[in-house]
C-alpha cells in the first residue's frame, strides 16, 4: 500500500539482496522509519519488540529470518534448527511465526544444502506474496459488498465504515484484513468513509490504521472506543468490519477486546457486522469461543501509562490513571458468532456458522493444526 | 466523603466566613489542592475552567457564588442581577446552574436588603445541604439493592460494580448518585469491588472517581472502556451502575459516551444495570431520548490530545493520534429505557419507565421546568 506516495509492503528483502528490511512500526505514526535486519538475532529482535506486528505480518518476517538463518547455518542442520528456535521463541503464541519457520524448515531438508540460500529466499517471497494475495481477495470479495450498501445510498455519498483496531496491511505483508474492502473500494471509486475507534490500551486504530488510511487518501475520522454506539444509533454506520486473532470453527470472533461492544451495538441498530480473516486465522479445533480461548491478560502499565507526541517533538510517557489505582488489562474479547452477520475469507463470503465454514472449507480440505 | 482520610465537601464557605473554598478538580488526581474564590468573577472563572464540575457540584458553587454577589450589591438589585447573569453565563447548559441563581434571586427579593447576605448564605449552605441529603437518600436506597446481591454471593465474596465517567461526590457536594450506593454499602461492612471505566476522552474515570475510590479505601480496579463486555460474559460484573446528565420522564438515559455499550453488554449477559440520580436531573418534558436530547459535540483536541503526569512530575501534554487525522468527539449518548433495569433517586427505586417513574414522582409533584 501507499505511504507518502509510493508502494511499500512490511517487509521485503533488500534490492542489494543481502538483508531484511522492514517498516519499524513501533515508531509510527510519528516517524515513518525503514530498518534493516542483518541477521537472525536482529529479526528476532524486530518481532519480539515489536518492531513488526500482527499475524500475517510476523509469519512473512519469520520466513525471511529463514534465509538470514540458512545463510549463517552454512548447510548444518543443528545450526539452522538453534536459529529457528530462537526465531519461535520471540512470541511464543504467535501461530503464524511457528507455522512460517516450520514450513522453512520442510523446504529446506528436503533441498540439497548447496542451494538452501536460494530455496530460503525463495520460500520467504512465496509466503509474502501469498498473505498478500488471500489479503486482496478477502479485499475483492468484501469490496462487492461495499458496492452493495453503496448502491442503495443516494449516489455520491460515503459508505460509513467503523473499525476497531488495526486489522490493516500494517498487521500483514499488504493490503490487510478488514481494510482490504476498503483499499479496493475506495480504488474502485467508490465513496467511503471511515470511522477508526482508537483501540485503547494501545491506540492501534488512532496511529496505524489512521495513518495507513490517510497514506491511501482514504476519507476517514478517528473516534474514541466509546463512540461506536451513538454513531450507529443516529445512523452514522453502514458496516462494521473487523479482523480477528482467532475464529472457531463455528464462528466466535477472538479479537482486540471492545469488538464484542461494537458487535452488540450493531446488532442493536440493525448494522451489518463482518469479520474479515484470512483462513489460515481459524482454529479447526476449537467450537466455544467465549468458553475455550485464553484471553491474555497484559501488563497494567499498558492502561495506566501512554506514550505519545509531545509539543517538543519527543515522545514522551505520562501516567494517565489516579496513582495509587490498581489496572487490569484483558487483551482480547469474543464476539459470540449469533452478532457476526458475516465472514469474509479469501474464499468468500460466508455464514458465521459451523454450516456456513464448512462450505467454503469442508474439513477435508482445511490445513493440518 | 474522606481526601486523606479527613471528611471534605466539594465546596463549602471557609470558616473564617469570607470565602467560597472548592477543590480544584482540575488538579485531581495528580494533586489535592484548595481553592479559595473571593468574588464573583473569581466563582465564574471556577466554573468556566471547570475548576467545579458536575450538576449538583456546579449548582452549589453557584449558590456560593450568589452570596459572595450578595455582599457585593450591597442592596443594588441591578447589581445582584448583573452579578447573577455573570454566573449564568458561565455554563449555559448546566441547568443546576440557572436554578441554584434563580433560587437564591427569589429569596432575596423576598428579604429586606439588610439581610441579603445572611440570607443568600444562610441558602447556599441549604442548596448544598439539599444535595449532600438526596444523593445520601439515593446511596441508602441503591445500598439494599448492593446487599441482595451480596446475599446471594457466598460469605466475603464481594460485590463488583462496574461503573462509567465520575458520578462520584466530585460531582455533588457530597457522596455522589452512582457512587453513593458504593460508599453506603461499604461503610455498612459489605464487600464490593469497583471496575472503573477511564472514561477517554477525558478518563474522568481514571481520574475522579478511582481518587475518589482510593481516598475511601474502596478496593477497585482501573479498566479501558473496552473491557467491560468481556467482564461481563466471564461473570465479573455483578451490577452496573451509572449516573445521567438528563432522563426523560419514559427513562431514557443520556450519559457520558459510550454508556449505551455498556447498558447493552449488561443485557447481554443478564446484569442489572441501574441507573443513579436525583430527581433534579429529569426532564419532565422530554419523551424519545434517542430523538429529542441534543448530543454536544465538542473539539476534536480532546481525542487528539491528552495530558498526563510525566516521570519527572510535570503535567505534560501529549498528542494520542495520528499528526493529520481528523477526530470527532460526541460527548454523550443515549442508552434506551428498555435496557435500564431501574431507577435509584432520593425517593427509592423504580422502573425505568413512564409508569414507574409516575409512581414516585406523581406529575403534580414534579418540579416546573
Amino acid at each position: 500500500m501507499l505511504v507518502n506516495g509510493s508502494a511499500h509492503r512490511t517487509v521485503w528483502s533488500a534490492a542489494e539482496g543481502e538483508t531484511v528490511q522492514i517498516i519499524d512500526q513501533s515508531k509510527l505514526p510519528w516517524s515513518f522509519e525503514i530498518e534493516d535486519l542483518r541477521c537472525v538475532s536482529e529479526v528476532a529482535t524486530a518481532i519480539s519488540e515489536m518492531h513488526v506486528r500482527g499475524a500475517g505480518c510476523i509469519g512473512a518476517t519469520a520466513g525471511y529470518g529463514m534465509w538470514l538463518a540458512a545463510k549463517k547455518a552454512r548447510g548444518s542442520d543443528e545450526r539452522l534448527l538453534e536459529l529457528a528456535h530462537e526465531l519461535i521463541a520471540t512470541r511464543p503464541t504467535a501461530s503464524n511465526l511457528k507455522w512460517a519457520v516450520e514450513r522453512q524448515l520442510t523446504k529446506l531438508r528436503a533441498s540439497p544444502v548447496d542451494r538452501w540460500v536460494a530455496v530460503a529466499k525463495q520460500e520467504a517471497e512465496s509466503i509474502a506474496d501469498e498473505d498478500a494475495a488471500w489479503c486482496q481477495r478477502i479485499g475483492e470479495h468484501g469490496c462487492q459488498l461495499i458496492r452493495e450498501i453503496a448502491s442503495q445510498k443516494p449516489p455520491g455519498e460515503p459508505v460509513h465504515i467503523l473499525t476497531h483496531c488495526n486489522a490493516g496491511w500494517l498487521a500483514f505483508t499488504d493490503w490487510g484484513s478488514a481494510t482490504a474492502p476498503i483499499y479496493a473500494a475506495h480504488r474502485a471509486g467508490i465513496p467511503v468513509h471511515v470511522w477508526v475507534d482508537e483501540t485503547r490500551p494501545r491506540n492501534q486504530g488512532a496511529r496505524l490504521t489512521a495513518w495507513e488510511l490517510m497514506n491511501e487518501k482514504v476519507p476517514h475520522t478517528v473516534i474514541v472506543d466509546n463512540a461506536g454506539g451513538h454513531l450507529m444509533q443516529h445512523g452514522m454506520v453502514d458496516l462494521v468490519m473487523t479482523g480477528t486473532d482467532r475464529t472457531t470453527y463455528t464462528g466466535d470472533v477472538a479479537n482486540k477486546i471492545g469488538t464484542y461492544l461494537k458487535a452488540l451495538a450493531a446488532h442493536d441498530n440493525g448494522i451489518p457486522f463482518y469479520v474479515a480473516l484470512p483462513s489460515s486465522t481459524f482454529d479447526w479445533k476449537m467450537r466455544d469461543g467465549i468458553r475455550e480461548i485464553p484471553i491474555e491478560e497484559r501488563g497494567g502499565s499498558e492502561v495506566s501509562l501512554m506514550d505519545g507526541l509531545a509539543e517538543d517533538g519527543s515522545i514522551q510517557k505520562v501516567a494517565l490513571v489516579n496513582p495509587g489505582s490498581p489496572t487490569a488489562n484483558h487483551a482480547f474479547d469474543v464476539t459470540p458468532a449469533r452478532l457476526v452477520t458475516g465472514l469474509i475469507t479469501e474464499r468468500g463470503i460466508c455464514a458465521a456458522s459451523e454450516d456456513g465454514i464448512s462450505r467454503l472449507y469442508p474439513p477435508h480440505e482445511r490445513a493440518p493444526q
